[in-house]
């Protein structure tokens, strides 16, 4: 089955760099910690557009730096580090040794070669009382602590023999104390504006956020309150120096994942590494690594030490093939091996099955589509054959402590998710969700940041349920959904099926949405298909903190409707999501460079431009070309509605606009009877 | 600018023939009318699948029935004039002489080719007290009516001098006539299926209408009453007797729209026939087409004579060619001498922007993206260029006695859609929308069928508000959105930035929604995207389908997830909305046969597929391979929870789906305080 990856495994991975069409990556440093180089990227507009640079939400990393210097054998610079070892609490150490098994027992050629440079792991300092491996201390004194629904309490600090380092982000928050993540993550979501920019009401933008709350402004303290109560978490293990952090919550702007990773049947190290760099270059913030099969040690490496945006893994997958595939032959002793092996290489985020309890097995027994989750499917197997809860429940605690030690965050995995419309807000999946729910508030209690996995698929009419039922159970901690598809009928286009489905539930509150490719349910995806999905949850990302209102959010969506009414054709294309799509769409059917300023487009020509024809209007209203909206505004009122004087008659439009707005309320309120009367 | 097009436009089209994958097209004859063949698609299935064959509505026309001739040349069979005749009240007459200007002037090799055959054209019969055009009897009785927010009422009929013959759709409804189109769409939307398998509990769907009501089981009697009440149009011109109606209302299945159409600037006669032919093959109910420049004419003729799908036309369009495209020029004889000339082709609908008034035009000034649309721009040029209302306003009566002469349908245009996000939902728009209802009375009061265009570009929270207006100040008449999408960002990818929006407004109740393609705002689309954007709309209008619980819809979401469970890689392929993208998309990674019938897929490798897994699971459950659901369950329960006797303690699945729902509806409570605590 296993394709030999050889060649492919030997070279130095190739990886796409250079800016984007008319971007540049710039970068602002923060009152807050002035030593910090936040990026962000910049469009450049055409002179006549009178418009500073756009500046735009960048994930893509060095990549799109000219000025940075790429070494993939090197990896990135690991800059972070130096912030956690400035925080203290913790120790280097040798790790774990590593072992053949870790790929898949791959020998000679098959073996993928080894990343060549070897860092030793950080890990929280053993506390006092802490018992050897450093971590669980106070694990039972906090676990019986907060109830999770409301915001989890700092765990006791500086209390006599138990006192106990503090290294995850939501410790640090818990204690009141804001760190460089925090500041960093804060500086992003403003996009390196100003307070007052950001405050200015032109650059406001109603919305409905259905409870979330968005501030204008995005202040580290925010980020740190955020976290502190559990509604937000930067994926940020302490091993991954290479990272640019960034924050994952309802009250910030909507990330997505985009998922790679190699399997028995196809692709290479190569190939991931590239892959990788490709997400994010199109606007990845997140990436995670669903490898199987041998050599997934070694591509995890290369992954990690050139990646800028948090990893994250399904620690199960690896574990099953350390066991040969054989779900029942799975242990705690080979799990827990696992999640030290992949937390010392520096992954991010975990996602985590364990609420797949055995009593909720049956429950999927007269599914259409069964359990569709491979983490969901494995654990389900393993509860059947041994007539126990499984491992991931029962050691949970445990597995907390080894989490807390690198702060890698939960991604509690839903594991009975629907795999069809028929299956969706069913009882399994939501007495899973459910356990979830308590899982989070042990994880919070032991210090660890956790985000929750959500469906699947699920028609509209069923989406805000699940929002509402997370928020509701799940303490407000962050969601973090796989599209939902709204329909199973478009095997190909499952990107488009998805995409509806992940800028509703989006809006309605969701924090991350994992892509869909249009490979979903045929294949793997290839460069193209990781492009396409990327780009379709950017659009369902960005519709939905349009729509949340997000303050930034409608400056990009602004500038190109003007660019649109001014013809400036190359900046359509650059303030765009994909820039060389659109120019080529554009250069199909007009080609030439005068065509790039012409004053229509092939769809109407230049007769029929509507455009064109607006401005025609302006001017004419306004006895000159090049009429400003007021000069035609007023040129308008006389010619449509006669001279000031004499409009006793004639309908005035701001009465109209007045008006108007009466009237809709009446008729939303008329809507609304008619609702009641005929809705069932 | 004119690409010449001698060559092509001499050649004859070459359209695609020939059934769907694994599809056949197949006829049912309903009850009420024995002599009709209503066609449907039917989709094989894997004989391990036990099934029946899939039955999906089809509107590709004989062109996908091999058994069928197709002579381009000749057209396709004219059917349904024999229905128009047996009714009686339309008479042949030789029809308006057409002059060198209707083809925009063109000339020997510039003049595409005339359709071959020429059929003499049909109007209403001129009543006796009608006057000479047979159009405008009893119009102003009939005008100064009922209040079109409640249903139009029957138009006097048998009344002395005045009597006049029923022509149009909604005269027949009125008068408690059932016809021909309407049994024939009712079938359709049954899909053929006899009352009793339609109302089988199994068939049913849950869903959320908002005030809709969709029956179990579609009676031409209902199809009826829902065009008498103005809730439904059938898109039927009387001279179109190739057609094969369907209706568009909120209580049917929702409906696509394919634009086509020759520019000043690419394409010809040739491409624009196999353009019909390739939209309505994947799915688009009806076609607009937006030809402007030269040989509008003939192109049309060439398309109306070979189209099963209802054609809609924007009349301006060609009104504007012929005065050279000097808007001002624009007079109310070329505009009426251009609506007889295509009713008498058998336009089915005409978009007609009568609701762009002088004093709306002020509005649009200070917009971000004016005015968008080509015939909105266009009128009002014309409007401030006479300082008067357009004459699409002031002979709105003599529009409609012209249109109802033919049972043209009204599509009546938002002249003032919002182009931008930034506009959306503007004075501007929602003035037009309030005309728009007052000329909705008035057409229906004239026996005319009439839908409501709406927008555009609006943001996922703004889209509701655009339903519930057009609801309450349209009567319910149809609404026909572009889109609307969701966000300016994405060029090159509007076709999924409108999907969004469009699943959600045609869940709220749209009836029908115009695609848009991904080069939108770019380019011409070709035949890849107008492949692309019929497929993408219906995703979208399938997704509003299941959400507003359709009977029927969710019948095709089912037999693909039964064929995903059991692996049959070929029906999914063939139940999809793309079979040859589906099989492409799978074989690219897995290419052998046996990968066909093999119980995994490159996403996963054989170890880990979920749904091989949960088939272990239920086989292990059950002690058998092929375990059935209900063996699998009974195992389960045993395995996981004991033998039923020592259940006392262990957790039942029955009782936790019970627990759950109240706990859902604990928790849906619970978010509603929240939300009405902290939104705004």
């Amino acid at each position: 089955m296993n394709k030999p990856t050889t060649q492919d495994a030997f070279d130095t991975p190739k990886v796409t760099t250079g800016p984007l069409p008319g971007s540049r990556r710039v970068y602002t440093s923060p009152a807050a910690a002035p030593d910090l180089k936040v990026p962000h990227r910049e469009i450049e507009l055409h002179p006549t557009a009178n418009e500073p640079p756009l500046r735009v939400y960048d994930c893509s990393g060095p990549y799109s730096d000219p000025a940075a210097s790429i070494d993939v054998e090197h990896g990135l610079a690991r800059t972070r580090t130096d912030w956690v070892l400035e925080r203290g609490g913790v120790e280097a150490y040798e790790g774990r040794e590593p072992s053949p098994l870790d790929n898949g027992g791959a020998t000679g050629k098959y073996l993928a070669r080894e990343f060549p440079v070897r860092h030793r792991p950080l890990r929280r300092i053993p506390s006092p009382a802490g018992g050897g491996s450093g971590w669980g201390a106070n694990g039972a004194a906090a676990a019986s602590g907060p109830d999770g629904i409301t915001p989890p309490q700092p765990s006791p600090q500086g209390e006599g023999a138990g006192k106990r380092h503090l290294v995850t982000q939501l410790e640090f928050a818990r204690a009141g104390i804001v760190t460089k993540e925090m500041i960093y993550a804060a500086e992003r979501e403003n996009l390196g504006r100003a307070a007052a920019m950001a405050g200015a009401a032109e650059r406001r933008a109603d919305g409905e956020d259905f409870g979330a709350e968005i501030p204008e402004f995005v202040t580290p303290e925010f980020v740190r309150d955020e976290i502190a109560r559990g509604r937000a978490i930067i994926p940020a293990n302490i091993n991954h120096g290479e990272l640019e952090p960034m924050v994952i919550g309802r009250n910030f702007l909507v990330k997505i994942n985009a998922n790679i990773g190699n399997s028995a049947v196809a692709s290479s190290v190569e190939e991931e590494v590239e892959k990788m760099v490709w997400a994010i270059r199109w606007g990845g913030d997140t990436v995670m690594d669903l490898s199987t099969g041998k050599n997934i040690h070694n591509t995890r490496e290369w992954i990690l030490r050139n990646s800028p945006v948090p990893i994250g893994t399904v620690p199960i997958y690896q574990a099953l093939e350390k066991v040969n595939g054989i779900a029942e032959d799975l242990t705690w002793e080979v799990f827990r091996d696992t999640l030290i092996e992949q937390a010392e290489q520096g992954v991010d985020y975990f996602t985590i099955h364990a609420g797949v309890r055995l009593a909720y097995v049956p429950l999927t027994a007269s599914r259409v589509t069964g359990i569709v989750s491979r983490g969901g499917s494995i654990m389900a197997k393993w509860c059947l054959a041994h007539h126990k809860e499984s491992f991931l429940y029962t050691h949970f605690e445990d597995i907390c402590d080894i989490m807390a030690a690198y702060d890698v965050s939960f991604s509690l995995g839903d594991g009975l998710r629907p795999g069809s419309i028929a299956d969706a807000n069913d009882a399994a999946q939501f007495a899973e969700l459910e356990t979830l729910g308590e899982l989070t508030k042990i994880a919070w209690a032991k210090g660890c940041q956790v985000m929750i996995e959500g469906p699947g698929h699920v028609p509209m009419h069923k989406i805000k349920a699940n929002m509402d039922k997370q928020l509701a159970v799940c303490g407000e901690a962050p969601f973090y959904t796989l599209g939902p598809l709204t329909t199973d009928i478009a095997p190909g286009y499952d990107h488009i099926t998805s995409a509806i489905g992940a800028a509703m539930i989006g809006w309605f509150g969701t924090a991350m949405l994992c892509y869909v490719t249009p490979k979903e349910h045929l294949g793997l995806p290839d460069r193209d298909d990781v492009k396409t999905g990327v780009v379709t949850y950017k659009i369902a990302a960005h519709a939905a903190d349009l729509a949340k209102g997000h303050p930034a959010a409608k400056l990009r969506d602004d500038a190109m409707s003007r660019a649109r009414f001014e013809f400036r054709w190359q900046d359509q294309f650059n303030i765009g999501l994909d820039p060389e799509t659109a120019k080529d769409f554009h250069d199909q059917t007009l080609p030439k460079e005068a065509h790039k300023v012409a004053h229509f487009c092939s769809m109407c020509g230049p007769k029929f431009c509507s455009m064109k024809i607006s401005q025609d209007v302006r001017d004419f209203a306004a006895g000159k070309t090049g009429a400003t909206a007021e000069e035609a505004k007023k040129g308008m009122e006389e010619k449509a509605l006669g001279p000031k004087a004499e409009r006793s008659e004639a309908v005035d439009p701001s009465e109209i606009e007045a008006g108007l707005k009466a009237k809709a309320e009446e008729f939303r309120a008329k809507g609304g009877e008619v609702y009641l009367e005929t809705g069932e």
